[in-house]
């Protein structure tokens, strides 16, 4: 299969704001009134462990079919922290990005534990987003 | 600054849609139909990149702001390729994710080339997006 390319674009439309577009889709992103934006949307970083929740979300029923495990429900749950502090260029003794991101499945089946543990090695090994937040991924932050 | 922790939760609605709630935002997540999915909204890759522009967004005023620059308008572009091979269980030759992000930024400014590229500078080193996307990230990803 060839790669696929994925692509969005948005104006600013505050200090904070901005609506992403993705083919048909808008994205409104911004902060809350504690970091400094209007609370119109999510904001970056809830959308980063939403997209990691939506990908789990899709590998999990993929591997699930081949592996003839049956899902009556899921449940997924993400967090993370972040120190504010190097983004606000207070202190450089910390990364910028979370520091740590834990993402929980609850599934309701009768699949035993073996094979539960099977399905969650492969959704770690094949899951997209898993891969670009475990390991480097090369980016190029340019103008135009 | 004490950390912040930053969460999203949500239950599968088909095998590939998900709407994760983020205080009091829902956000919906699906795939096109070339990707199994109903279309019902933006896909889990298309929020990553969505992310990384409103957090890009977001830094690129902070930080315009403190050099005395001003933005009469800015856009932003992201884009990515994936190969989805591995995602699909029939390769495993290449990476699961994105094999390379690229954003680009126009600013409609009077600011000079070289106040501009402190300002790329200073939002490459403190964009969380961009640090979790470039640097290794520990995630665990558990049943609960």
């Amino acid at each position: 299969m060839a790669d696929l390319t994925f692509s969005v674009e948005g104006n600013a439309e505050s200090q904070t704001r901005i609506t992403a577009k993705a083919r048909q889709f808008s994205i409104v992103i911004d902060e809350p009134p504690t970091l400094g934006g209007h609370d119109l949307g999510a904001n970056p970083v809830e959308y980063l462990l939403a997209s990691y929740a939506g990908c789990v979300n899709v590998m999990a029923y993929l591997i699930a079919s081949e592996l003839s495990i049956k899902l009556d429900k899921l449940t997924i749950k993400v967090d993370g922290n972040i120190n504010p502090n190097r983004l606000f260029g207070k202190s450089f003794d910390e990364r910028a990005g979370f520091k740590q991101i834990n993402l929980s499945l609850n599934p309701v089946t009768d699949a035993t534990p073996e094979l539960l543990n099977k399905w969650l090695t492969e959704i770690k090994n094949r899951c997209p987003i898993n891969d670009n937040l475990l390991n480097p991924t090369p980016v190029s932050l340019q103008l135009s």
